[in-house]
């Protein structure tokens, strides 16, 4: 297939439709290097201001895929459930949703990745459990999955190279926000992951990637269709991200969190998000005789799979997890209702205290984050806690401070204006 | 100024307006190597899709400018004047034109380049002339302009050399065809040669660069603004370009015809455009007692401008011009009216005879090209020579023939539908 990186530029740059062959050319002819740099990245731009319509998406997904190697459970015995969030502050729902679903009845093969900017990595949050490691082999993998019914381990670099190279070029070259080259991106990894049935949690609100409801609809809406697409059985959930998830925001910190929703405990959101997430992934895996999530997080059987999983990957469930050694409170400076909480700020706050990094090679500190003390719709009293900050050092608190400038109202009368904690549900 | 190529990217991404500091932070950057080609090409996809008003072509224009030197043509001690055409099918008007204007007293200075693709470059022109050189230093120019009253060189490597690395950037990616950086390419040129006045030819049809006279006028209207508001003034002439300019297309035959207009014959729309641009380029200059073109070409002072700048150039202007070894001839399939005679086709052909260069490295054949025998309006005969095509290999005849499938119409009636010879005149 002789195509010209100029030809497959120019058909999109002028509004026009790409077709397959030219799809498969430039992907598979960029990722050896034959396309240039500055080629794919004029046609990445064409392509977030032109689109692309549903059937150039799937082409350009599968071409992602079929750019490496694809996984394969099926010599798993039962059928196995995949989740991805499009994350947020707070967000640490596969943490006790792997092991849930895992009790409830299904193999839960989790891949994930680590956090940049405001945005938690789920390996992050694990990786302060003393001993855990995120590395393991394909073999690896599946004895873990033998054993604890589900694995949160890294995402080996064989699945998709096409789109580890493309999103490391759109990161510099301004062209991350597009609609259609997201959802690529994200169904690419997941697909070339062997999933059979896929739930999406995407997130809407100013501490989420996309801001509003309607894009993060359409983000919604374009994945559904391409895993529709690829053969997987695909759900999406719309979810609140105006408000950080939970009271704890870091990564021990978040792990703690978890253990107290996995003990039957923890904040109300973060239970309802998980257990509806939950129910959604056994339903769209069809899991034969599946149990109730919110059985197996009374009877103690998801905690059993979270102590299996963490001890599988080498981390010790029962040491203690590392706190940070300084601490700030901020207290309400008046008193009311709490009106709003910025998710956006809060995270940045929670990464300026260490809990994230800036550079993809940055250290994370596993002790930093803020603690809430009042979420959205509570009353508050002046002088009284808002959130406790957590660092390494005290020299971090300033600029943490800045970041929450503006984050939080207190005003008269009842409630909030929140955004529900799941808008909408999409399918195919 | 500390900005990011990023951040200057989005603006224009979401269709914002470039402040003046942006644009000059991004063109210095990207010539030291700071903004990368991967970067730029984005911005030049969003320049090419969103636009960029006057101001901004304006910024662009003189940001390309800084890049590099300024030339100065104050030390001489009469108005100098200078042409740019946007390059068509036997454009050979530069050839007779400067020293035209030379005889009729103003001084010109005129850069010029070399072909790419179906158009010809002046510089390969003249070089078919035994002896001649296209590389002068500036004293060396100074030289040439004040003996023979006229120069036609190469432009130095030290101007605008930001527009010479976008250029080979746009060629690569995708991004030639964008209105805003034809003009500010061609225009950061212009003025950094120093010139006071400018007469752009903007042609139209097949054979140019603008296929329609709309797109034309537009570069055009886009062209003389960006003089007017560098203090030079401008004329842009629209003209044909929907059939070949003259009866000679390829290197020494347009040499040869350029020395028939000289010596006051020549095919008339040659000549006609020859004097029609040499009148606008003393009127914009404002030659003090400024000749009469006509004049010039009748009594041969044009012609003895010619042979003093050609040899002051090392060239022998008495020299037999090199011929091609091969030719074939194509005769008339039909009696009747030639109705067209496609400019685009034309050119391909010459091109593909030797004439021209597929790649910047490549030599051309000086005697190559195509003798047209009869011209769109004209009666031809079943039989007769329509054109007769020139060689070095009689292997080349094949492919330039397939290249002239359908590039005439010969039917009933009266004259041909072609554009006018100057379909217009703009002015700031």
């Amino acid at each position: 297939m002789g195509f010209d990186a100029i030809e497959v530029i120019t058909v999109k740059r002028d509004r026009g439709e790409l077709p397959t062959a030219q799809i498969d050319w430039v992907i598979d002819a960029y990722t050896r290097g034959e396309v240039a740099d500055e080629q794919m990245s004029a046609l990445l731009m064409a392509i977030l201001l032109n689109g692309m319509n549903r059937r150039e998406i799937a082409d350009w997904t599968q071409a992602m895929i079929r750019s490496g190697e694809r996984m394969d459970w099926s010599s798993l015995d039962r059928p196995t459930a995949d989740k991805h969030s499009t994350g947020g502050v707070g967000d640490k729902i596969t943490l006790p949703l792997a092991p849930l679903v895992a009790a409830c009845g299904a193999y839960v093969p989790q891949l994930s990745g680590r956090g940049l900017g405001h945005t938690g990595g789920t390996l992050d949050k694990l990786e302060s459990i003393p001993g855990w490691r995120a590395s393991l082999s394909n073999d690896e993998m599946l004895a873990v999955i033998r054993s604890a019914g589900a694995v949160v381990c890294a995402a080996g670099a064989g699945l998709a190279p096409a789109d580890k190279k493309l999103y490391a070029l759109r990161d510099v070259t301004g062209t991350v926000e597009s609609i259609p080259l997201i959802a690529s991106s994200i169904m690419s990894k997941k697909i070339a992951e062997g999933t059979g049935s896929l739930v999406l949690d995407v997130k809407a609100g100013s501490g989420a990637f996309m801001k509003n409801v309607d894009d993060a609809r359409e983000l919604a809406r374009t994945m559904v269709e391409l895993g529709t697409d690829a053969g997987v059985r695909t759900v999406a959930l719309l979810t609140a991200m105006d408000r950080p998830l939970g009271l704890k925001v870091g990564n021990a910190l978040e792990v703690e969190e978890s253990v107290e929703v996995l003990a039957g405990g923890g904040p109300a959101d973060v239970v309802e998000l998980t257990v509806r997430l939950a129910r959604e992934m056994l339903e769209a895996a069809a899991v034969p005789g599946a149990r109730d999530p919110e059985e197996a997080l009374k009877d103690g059987s998801a905690m059993d799979a979270w102590r299996r999983m963490i001890a599988a990957q080498g981390g010790d469930p029962d040491a203690p997890l590392p706190t940070a050694a300084e601490s700030a409170v901020v207290t309400a400076p008046a008193s009311g209702t709490l009106r709003t909480l910025d998710a956006l700020k809060v995270g940045v706050a929670a990464w300026r205290l260490g809990a994230g990094r800036a550079r993809k090679e940055d250290p994370v500190s596993a002790g930093a984050g803020i603690v809430l003390h009042a979420k959205p719709g509570e009353t508050v009293r002046a002088g009284a806690p808002l959130m406790t900050l957590h660092a390494d050092e005290a020299a971090r608190f300033d600029r943490a401070l800045q970041a929450l400038e503006g984050a939080y109202e207190i005003g008269e009368g009842d409630g909030a204006e929140l955004l529900p904690l799941v808008i909408d549900r999409l399918t195919a």
